[in-house]
């Protein structure tokens, strides 16, 4: 969990964290100082953790965080050096707390920090068209093109010999070499993740970022949107066609052909080598595997293993829906 | 059936609303004046309203207008106090109609009475990016922020605490407070409605607007077309992923939850606490219940009743479909 | 294969075309110029062509071309006033000799050409919106209207009475008179046609270019690619609806009406007076027939008749799909 865009606004003492979200908890030390909020995985005893689901138990044994938001049901499962806060409902106070350590994260207004780009540094080193934007904590390396209207908010990264179309948006984002962006594109917003809520639902922020790995493609009109905990990856050598919708903590692999109007939920993870015909959509949280095909139409909705062709929604073996829709 | 924002022309006289239709009705006072076209359902006696089709004999038999625009077969079922104009084509007849009354409804051609935000009213009082357009009959609430190359068209009413991306455009449109508006959509443009005729179709005007309530959020790439007669409505608290298609005349409750790439054809009803999976697609002229569930790619071609899960295309119980497809 | 906007850098003698195809064969008149690269029915003796599959085995007997790019099985089949170039990929080998003699059609960068349209000879002659650009080698008939932000780059011809919307990018494309594109379009870039090459897909040119005749209208959000070696093609009265994809080589016929999220993958044919659902998909290399109707979110695989109603996925008679799905 990688963060080299969203400024961590800690550490928080325990005490500070009690009150944000609301508990009380005996016998702590409410002086320590805890430096982020990380998945049970990555974090480290300097941080917090959060568990929430019995899928995450075999980790949670072995957590090195020294704090854990958790359920009253799940607490057990800690190991005895990661102190649970006892909460409620988990993701929300997991939402609360990561809006104060990351409070950057939360919306995605409009980047008022924007400069014309002949106002900035790439002035003269980046050839671009009329009425470009340019934020803060911007890189653009050597060789590149920005069409016209496009606005590289803050917080992106660009490589060399990269090609931005026209009026396409792009923040929170590291985008390597050689990678093509078409026009009409919007890159690195916040997915669409909220707690829903009768009249107002609580958005929890996205502090992920999209990240384009080398010689990608994305077709016009697309949008990826930026991960929650974790990154929105494209791997090297990927096309996307357009109108393609990637949602947040999405990961494709290395040397795959996705066509025209593919959407894939969140957090679905897909191998190298894959073809997608135009129109599949693939389910959240699903696990596709390298050389797969899917054809045209599918809608996915459940894992697919190495080396396998699919159609159909559901989608299933090729074979099966051919014969089956003779 | 409101309409704020589109100009009558009327009103007419009953000798120029013949030549308008090419008829002629004998014993007519041909001096009487008609003040506006209005349905069945709200008409009024200084109205001229239309009745083209069976399904409405119950509401023409009650309805208050003076005049009506129908057939030769329908006219026997309408009230003594309503006189029948009986014409060819009840809908060719009615645009027509329509668009005297409503000149402006009938293209939608770029506005060109905008202006620099900087040159309205709304400066340094609207937090606004490069290059924002404000059209005439605009309103903006308190602490609106709207992005760069964003175009609030003409008739545009916007809340208090509204964000508003970049590359939008925005027009015959009511948006109330706390609504976000991502990058690049289209909001408020006439519906893809018109009559077919070889070598030239024939446009119909759309008088209806988008009326967008409190805290809803609209994802990047939509588009919601505006009503034709009535208007198209989001409901309170109701949440629109990426690249979603809402089509005119639509009506969706409060506190939806709507996924990515989903499209909603016309004149479909949309409960409240509906929930729809990405890409799913709902014909059009339906009514789908409250608390719905309608899985992702699902295709729904007949009415929903509350408290139901679908999924499938056709769409069925998500029980059967995922039985009969183990 | 008219070609009005790509420069063709020929001829190149057979000693320039061997080596840009890095192969050797004998007995050649090594002086002997070749003119342009087309495909197997419309080069003339002064050209080149290429034959890649059986499937243009009788085409091939006939071809006028003088050199044909093919490979060791197929060559027997060429008429003997015809040199065969045998190489061991024949696609990558043409689209490298058509690179050579079209190299402006192979990337699609923004048009760095473009100016204000105030700054060329439209100034005064088309109403147009703020921060319009227009690029070289472009024709405007009158009375027309381009919306804000628009780009129409290089290589445009738009006819007379055209309204085009805000936010739109056009190049390499033909509209004739009377047509409608609106706002969040791009129209004429290259198709998502390349060689899949692990670490680096090789791309190939796209000599064709979109043409859109009289009275279309295209809606917001819809991406039309041009053709590789012919044109995309939408015919006269044909009505797009928001959110569609036409893909490469496309070809609609007239009095067409596609509802909207449609998807019509590369080189497909569609008929006239084809109505087509909302969210259908058609996959590449079809043909649909005259009259045809094909159901809202319909997957579409193989060739369908004239006068012929479909749905489903795959889509088959919708007489059989609705008794089916009863």
């Amino acid at each position: 969990m990688q963060n080299p865009f969203f400024e961590n606004k800690g550490p928080f003492t325990i005490k500070e964290i009690l009150n944000i979200l609301n508990i009380k908890v005996n016998n702590l030390n409410s002086l320590k100082e805890v430096k982020d909020i990380k998945d049970l995985y990555t974090s480290t005893n300097t941080d917090i953790t959060f568990f929430h689901s019995k899928k995450y138990k075999e980790v949670a044994k072995n957590t090195k965080a020294s704090f854990c938001i958790t359920s009253l049901v799940l607490k057990k499962e800690l190991p005895t050096s990661c102190i649970p806060l006892v909460v409620d409902n988990v993701l929300v106070a997991v939402s609360k707390l990561t809006a104060s350590f990351y409070p950057d994260a939360l919306n995605d207004n409009f980047d008022d920090s924007v400069k014309h780009i002949d106002e900035t540094n790439f002035k003269g080193k980046v050839k671009h068209g009329n009425n470009v934007l340019v934020g803060e904590n911007v890189i653009i390396g050597s060789n590149c093109l920005i069409g016209h209207n496009t606005i590289i908010e803050k917080n992106v990264s660009i490589g060399n010999n990269c090609s931005i179309g026209s009026n396409t948006v792009i923040r929170n984002s590291m985008i390597k070499n050689n990678v093509n962006i078409l026009d009409n594109c919007v890159i690195g917003k916040h997915g669409f993740g909220f707690f829903p809520k009768n009249n107002k639902n609580l958005r929890y922020p996205h502090i992920g970022i999209v990240l384009i790995e080398e010689n990608c493609e994305i077709g016009c009109g697309s949008t990826i949107d930026r991960g929650s905990m974790s990154n929105t990856l494209i791997g090297r050598n990927t096309y996307l066609d357009n109108q393609i919708h990637i949602a947040h903590n999405v990961k494709i692999g290395e040397n795959s052909i996705i066509a025209g109007q593919v959407g894939i939920a969140g957090s679905s993870i897909i191998g190298n080598n894959v073809k997608i015909g135009g129109q599949a959509g693939i389910s959240g949280h699903l696990k596709i595997g390298n050389n797969v095909e899917i054809g045209g139409g599918s809608g996915v909705i459940k894992d697919i293993p190495d080396n396998t062709k699919v159609m159909g929604y559901p989608a299933k073996n090729i074979r099966d829906f051919l014969r089956e829709n003779k």
